[in-house]
């Protein structure tokens, strides 16, 4: 018999391989002997490198790069076991968690920290290269990346324009002669989940700059600007991406990959479960156990527990989604294969408590849960 | 198939019955087409009489009877759908809970109106009756219950003495002649679950009295009074009872009925499974959820749960306990048949809310846990 675990971090309180861990220890202690396969997982966003790197045994870099003001910091990505594939996160670099919040203003930010991490990555020499977007600080439509890559943006007067929200406005071409040429060669894949396009009411500017310090002029501002991009990534690059489904991703730099780097928007999970080998542990598999720190009825959208379970589901393998918190209805949930949802939290009990004890509560539920299979599928 | 839902109360939030209506609906919307059997169970204290009454469709009688101090109150006792047995809850009229706190005073408290209620069932012509003691605001070892029977209570000087706490040092007669004839002939039955002796250091006046208001010198004083009384049991009545295990029970209540009421001290949860049929809704049965408010390494010692899981697991069928708050090693509870201990609630949250949302929170686990089953079992 084989239970798979295969759960997300539980965001501020356990890494995917931790919840691994800890379920594990709930399964062994309830008297299950069988064979378990950890697959920490992650949805392209916080812990992709982790999750990855985990679970391919593969390795972390750590690179000297910019953070969106330009500063100097150590940021990390991942180079997979097999060697020939990297992941980065662009929230390492240029997240918007590496401001104080009276620095956060995208008309200043951007996203140079992600291209350099992307440069580290193909001076590794792999082929595939997997981002993780999202809890980014900027709204410069991967401008700041694309510089880092040898790309160069020029005012009317051919004067260089140093790329960041503000200045989006300002740049009349695109200089591509002295781009990296390698990123041609390489795979790129981005892992993201919202369909929001380049710009508009739905766009990047509009829906999320705001959060990260925009005012209604700078809002502005950054959607005339991001429409510019969207012209000269056009006429000088032949890309027409501003409305491609994600495009306004991360400030834009979901449209910036494609259109700079030639990547493709993929779904997070599938890009993480494919190289986590998520489908060749469920072949056979009796037992899932996923989890995520809160599950509530988005979590159908491209989330971890429901990305397992879709897959359990077509093997008819029954999925135990263990929480931190689980909140509305669970109906959607059921739909999408998972069988049984449950918060690990034992009663009543304040946030910074369950977080401190989330290992011991996710090993307790484990075991209550597991006893009750094992009583009814015997052992 | 068959499902017994067996759970205590939820204590001040829902009652056993509550409890069983919110895991039927669970148990429905998680697709369950069999047999649903509900056995809403208690231990003997709080929740004892609405739960008989409600398993058994028997009907709840209220009476005037006296409170602890003496003041008129409608109290409540049940009699069983069978006709021929009454269940009484001491608490009714002699709890601590009908006494404002700078009322109570174990030297002045009395058990009258408990005699009462037993007074009153004999009047409806039952033939057996079940005390549940427990939260007494009383420490008169049963004599003011004793004085509604009949019994009087004379002083050296043969001047009545008027039956509290603080004059049982000036007992030095029980008069027999006036008790009420039918008591003898009615087999009564008394849910105790302590084993604590009438005297000394694990005694009524030791270990209980304090919580009732006791000061140091009325304990002193309590425990002479306990004392004078077991000498006077024995001498006037032929009862040695004060080493009893449970005769320090309710301010020495469990020792006074046996003594007046030759009562028979019984585990409450068995008092209570019996009548409430528990064993022929298990036989056979697939599965049991039981519940309680709050479930530690302590439940093993005389709560529902732990009883329902002995019994169940004699009859090999795994039981799932349901809890508003679960604390400590579920090893012991474990160890006596309970398959799987969960908290129904969702994450961090507040006591108010929790037991706010009490019903709900029950129905939703419930859904989780059986669609867990099904899926293992099958349809």
């Amino acid at each position: 018999m084989r239970i798979v675990l295969a759960p997300n971090t539980f965001k501020e309180s356990l890494s995917a391989q931790e919840v691994c861990k800890a379920m594990e220890e709930g399964v062994r202690r309830a008297g299950f002997g069988g064979e378990v396969v950890s697959v920490p997982l992650a949805d392209g966003g916080d812990g992709t490198i982790d999750a990855l790197v985990t679970v391919t045994n593969g390795r972390i870099r750590s690179v000297e790069v910019s953070d969106p003001l330009g500063r100097p910091i150590l940021a990390r990505f991942g180079i997979l076991g097999s060697g020939d594939t990297a992941v980065i996160e662009m929230a390492e670099a240029s997240g918007l968690w590496r401001l104080r919040p009276e620095e956060r203003n995208p008309s200043k930010t951007s996203t140079k920290g992600t291209g350099e991490l992307i440069r580290a990555a193909l001076d590794e020499g792999v082929t595939n290269i997997i981002v993780g977007i999202g809890g980014s600080a900027t709204v410069d439509g991967g401008t700041g990346m694309a510089e880092a890559l040898g790309y160069r943006f020029l005012d009317s007067a051919s004067n260089p324009v140093n790329p960041n929200g503000g200045n989006l406005t300002k740049m009349s071409k695109i200089d591509l002669s002295g781009a990296d040429g390698r990123i041609r060669n390489t795979s790129v894949r981005v892992a993201c989940d919202v369909e929001n396009p380049l710009l508009g009411p739905d766009g990047a500017a509009e829906v999320f700059s705001p959060q990260k310090g925009a005012t209604v002029e700078m809002v502005n501002q950054l959607e005339k600007g991001l429409e510019n991009l969207a012209r000269l990534w056009e006429h000088d690059l032949g890309y027409r991406v501003a409305d491609l489904p994600g495009a306004g991703a991360a400030g834009g730099l979901g449209a910036g990959l494609v259109a700079f780097c030639g990547a493709e928007l993929v779904p997070g999970f599938d890009l993480v479960a494919e190289p986590a080998g998520l489908d060749s542990a469920l072949r056979g598999a009796d037992l899932v156990l996923t989890g995520e720190g809160k599950v509530d009825a988005s979590t159908v959208y491209g989330k971890v527990p429901s990305g397992v379970a879709r897959r359990a589901r077509a093997m008819g393998i029954p999925v135990i989604c263990l929480a931190g918190e689980v909140s509305g209805s669970m109906n959607t949930l059921h739909g999408v294969g998972i069988t049984t949802i449950l918060s690990v939290v034992r009663g009543p009990a304040n946030l910074e408590s369950c977080m401190q004890n989330a290992a011991a509560l996710v090993t307790e539920a484990t075991e209550e849960i597991v006893r009750l299979w094992l009583s009814v599928r015997g052992p």
